[in-house]
């Protein structure tokens, strides 16, 4: 522990639109830290892209948040955090915080009160390569060997969500389509594993019913930071100074801004574009 | 018309997969030909990007082909060829095809028999970015000022389809769900303006029914091409020459050479992984 302060910038980055989630649990955790969010929105998604692609993607994303001087960058997506990270983590000398470990501690914590001894089943949902690691079945395994983890990729949340249709029938259809065995298993928290997810989490709590936790990659990564603050690992910013929210996208720059200040209110988002080509020529010695 | 001929490949080139529509139209119309097929899987898709990064990508895709030697390039992606294309056409020695203004073409041509004199009323069905150019709309605006055209943007199609729900409930819903004030409207052609749509079109044909002519781009492509072969402006691979199909990716080798080798038939599907930093540095003078 130690009473210095870091005025640095917290990076988060993501394929895209989906990492604001996380970028409004964090400004809202820690209102006096400054962001930096970095969008690919010229790749998007990653989530259909192998584990090789989206690691050289997310070498390019940190290495553009580091020329920016960031203190730490989150992977706010999960497909990084998993088919990337920790592989990547160590090759940096600012923490790289990714969202699969704090989930899977987030999933087997029990609530109050909750009965004791029971063996866990824990549904985890999110894009094929995320799945397809199987980074959570292997990172609920090291804490609970006898927790039971149910898989289920679910391609077709992303363009749903992104098409705004967060409550409509269809949207209801394929829940029912891709949940409905999970559903029928029995069980009794599920991780939305991709940041786009909460966006539809009534909609999943309404099919799982009450008795189903939900856990969110947004309220995982808020706690995971306020331990990394409290151990030290990161260092908090001063108190009074100026907290800034920057805002980087590779493309579709309108879009983003629109959806960026409904989704994180007020009126002075900060929105740059970014070309593609920087991106990549940055990361890369030629 | 000469009486040359030339070995060198024709290129191909899509964001993805459904370029492989264009791919087996080619084929099977001139099963002489050898083909060289770029799908940027890494990248995918390029619909909902837009024409600036479009245009970026497209230049690097047919530099590439270019480095393999081939006498032509298809732009199999619609959303290249209205987004991109043809600023893009002038700038190379070789002819580079798009499908918008074949397909402009193609919707106009009267089936025999057809009444003539009445006001056309021309449906186009795209990704966003090919929506948004509005390059169909112009295309037959400058042949048939009177032809009336409604366009709709289907950004979940894509989606749909490749998660394979060619024939299900969901795939029917959303149809009805974009398509419903077209069908209302009363078109009498209705273009698949993406690759990928052929693959439902079964389905479309069935929403709109009989009256309804629909125009898809891999058709469109192969009369395309026999123009250029009858004019000269693309000479013939000599007769009796081994033609080869050689495909490039640049993600998902296996689930590429998967599907291309169901798609395309035959048991000797060359496929290739490029390495998705080697398409845009070789496109760049650094």
């Amino acid at each position: 522990v130690t009473n210095s302060t870091d005025a640095r910038a917290i990076g988060i980055f993501d394929s895209g639109l989906g990492g604001l989630t996380v970028a409004r649990a964090v400004r809202d955790a820690f209102p006096g830290e400054s962001l930096c969010y970095l969008g690919d929105t010229a790749r998007v998604p990653y989530g259909t892209k192998s584990a090789t692609t989206v690691t050289a993607y997310a070498r390019e994303d940190i290495a553009f948040l580091l020329r920016h001087g960031v203190k730490a960058v989150i992977a706010a997506c999960n497909t990084v955090s998993a088919a990337a990270l920790p592989g990547l983590a160590d090759d940096y000398d600012v923490p790289v915080i990714g969202v699969v470990e704090k989930g899977a501690d987030a999933a087997l914590a029990r609530d109050e009160g909750q009965a004791d001894g029971h063996p866990r089943k824990i549904g985890v949902i999110g894009t094929e390569t995320t799945v397809g690691s199987e980074a959570y079945v292997r990172a609920i395994a090291r804490r609970s060997p006898e927790a039971q983890v149910l898989q289920k990729a679910c391609p077709l949340f992303v363009p749903l969500i992104e098409e705004g249709w967060l409550d409509h029938a269809v949207t209801r259809e394929v829940v029912r389509e891709y949940l409905t065995p999970m559903r029928a298993d029995g069980i009794d928290t599920l991780i939305l594993g991709c940041t786009h997810y909460p966006l539809i989490a009534p909609l999943l709590a309404d099919f799982f019913g009450p008795g189903v936790r939900i856990v969110d990659s947004a309220r995982v990564m808020a706690i995971a930071l306020e331990r990394a603050f409290r151990k030290g690992v990161i260092l908090p910013a001063p108190t009074g100074g100026e907290a800034r929210i920057n805002y980087f996208v590779t493309d579709r720059y309108h879009r983003f801004r629109d959806l960026a200040t409904a989704f994180m209110g007020g009126d002075c988002i900060d929105v740059q574009l970014v070309a593609s080509d920087e991106l990549v020529a940055g990361s890369v010695a030629w």
